[in-house]
């Protein structure tokens, strides 16, 4: 099962862009399984399928939601929850249709390590532009300059002035900026945008357990600078799945995006896994692994 | 001259779009007036011609920056400094191509009786959209609907909770906010938006005077509803003035705008009248005259 900061928005009776989760119902979520019964003639015990599932052994869904997944690609199949999946289409979309980054723009992406921020990255710089990422630990940032081939990196919990470590590695300015985190350093990546420059939300996991957003001092920015900024999720590009998930198997296959994928055992584990995407202690992909 | 809440923005020493003004310098502001002395060909005394001027009895401009207009249009010459001048132009621009309603949606301006927010409303209205306008006077109210063609108006200084006030006039959401205010206004506009909506940020003149921001609680509505909020100066669209202007002209004359003008005279006057936009005391564009 993939395990997702969205997940911690949707349990909230916040307005959203899709049904809460309520109290004493199942966390839902996204899994890949192997059939163990079923009704209909699509789909045979054993099967590998994805669907929408929930924090649980078994799950019983109507066949409709089912997409069955081919073993015999040659392609590991916990990446279709990750960098095949939601989170590389999040990012495929959001950096491509969002923000549409030019040819020699600066990238700034939050979160820079995780699931959707390190292939952001990725096809910024397949797009020509300079890309810097901000993660939480050198490590981290060791592996978006050292292997992914991003620009700079900032390290966000040490380096610290925000604004003054995103005008030192951003010398000039930030065109697009990618926000996985929102608070403070969406606030200081505002002040260092450039003209026209666009942000890209995908989400405010600085933000998901807090009862209050932080004020937000540099949002003027956005008429002083002509800023577009666009909220979205994935959901809003259903129809070109396909496509993106064409292109991102063709970039994974020829080393172009290169992934981390953290797995875990157990389904008694689910619970401090999922807190562990709110540390930042995760990089790359979280995927929950529930033994036959 | 020309009064507009903008030039409240520009003294300030935050970043801008444009230099601010500085302490001890003359206020910089549209003005139009006639020629007494010139030094250049293009230019005879008489003539009648706008520019950058300032809070000023007269002005010494290069003649490059003077656009010289004709007296024998048919046009009040005031009304290049106001529906045919910077703000039409503003509401032209910030609905049409910031906003892009589409027919049948609905269009919430706020400072809607200003000298910017009655023309949006009268340019959505030509769209084929449903128009609300907020506004701080039953009489400015009144005018929205009753001479506008606003399909409702909130005086959003008696309506009491301004979400409530929005949903009674909005029963199908918000598809497209143009926000003159910022603020509390904002918030709860975000709070009403449909999905997909986009939100004009053409100004925030309730903020305009205090030192901080205030918080926006509602701002994860960007991603709920996959918002795009996007701010503008009137100078992005400057080499499109000319069909601005056209457009405005004939839809002025044609009577499809409607436009309100209070001239104030004297230059003694002009840091009263200027504050009054702040108080909301004036409805549609304010003009100061200087008595020859």
């Amino acid at each position: 099962m993939s395990l997702d900061p969205a997940k911690r928005g949707w349990m909230s009776d916040a307005p959203n862009y899709i049904e809460p989760i309520a109290l004493g119902y199942e966390v839902r979520i996204s899994v890949l399984g192997r059939v163990v019964k079923s009704n209909i003639p699509d789909f045979a015990v054993g099967d590998i399928a994805m669907t929408m599932g929930a924090w649980e052994q078994y799950t019983t869904v109507p066949g409709a939601t089912l997409n069955k997944l081919d073993e015999g690609l040659g392609i590991p199949l916990s990446l279709f929850l990750g960098v095949l999946g939601p989170t590389g289409v999040t990012a495929y979309f959001g950096l491509l249709d969002v923000a549409q980054p030019q040819p020699g723009e600066t990238v700034l992406v939050s979160a820079a390590a995780g699931a959707v921020g390190s292939v952001v990255g990725q096809i910024a710089k397949m797009q020509g532009c300079r890309v810097v990422g901000m993660a939480g630990t050198d490590d981290k940032c060791q592996w978006l300059t050292g292997e992914l081939g991003f620009d700079a990196a900032i390290n966000y919990k040490t380096c610290g002035d925000y604004e003054a470590a995103i005008r030192e590695t951003c010398p000039d300015g930030v065109d697009v900026y990618f926000d996985n985190v929102g608070g403070e350093i969406l606030d200081a990546a505002l002040a260092c945008l450039n003209q026209h420059a666009r942000v890209a939300v995908c989400g405010w996991i600085s933000t998901y357990n807090d009862s209050e957003l932080p004020a937000l001092t540099n949002l003027w920015q956005l008429v002083a600078q002509s800023v577009t900024i666009r909220g979205f999720v994935v959901l809003d590009f259903l129809d070109r799945f396909p496509e993106a998930i064409a292109q991102l198997a063709e970039w994974v296959m020829a080393g172009k995006i290169k992934y981390r994928e953290e797995i875990v055992d157990g389904l008694d584990n689910v619970l401090p896994t999922f807190l562990r995407l709110f540390e930042g202690s995760n990089s790359g992909k979280l995927v929950l692994r529930i033994p036959e």
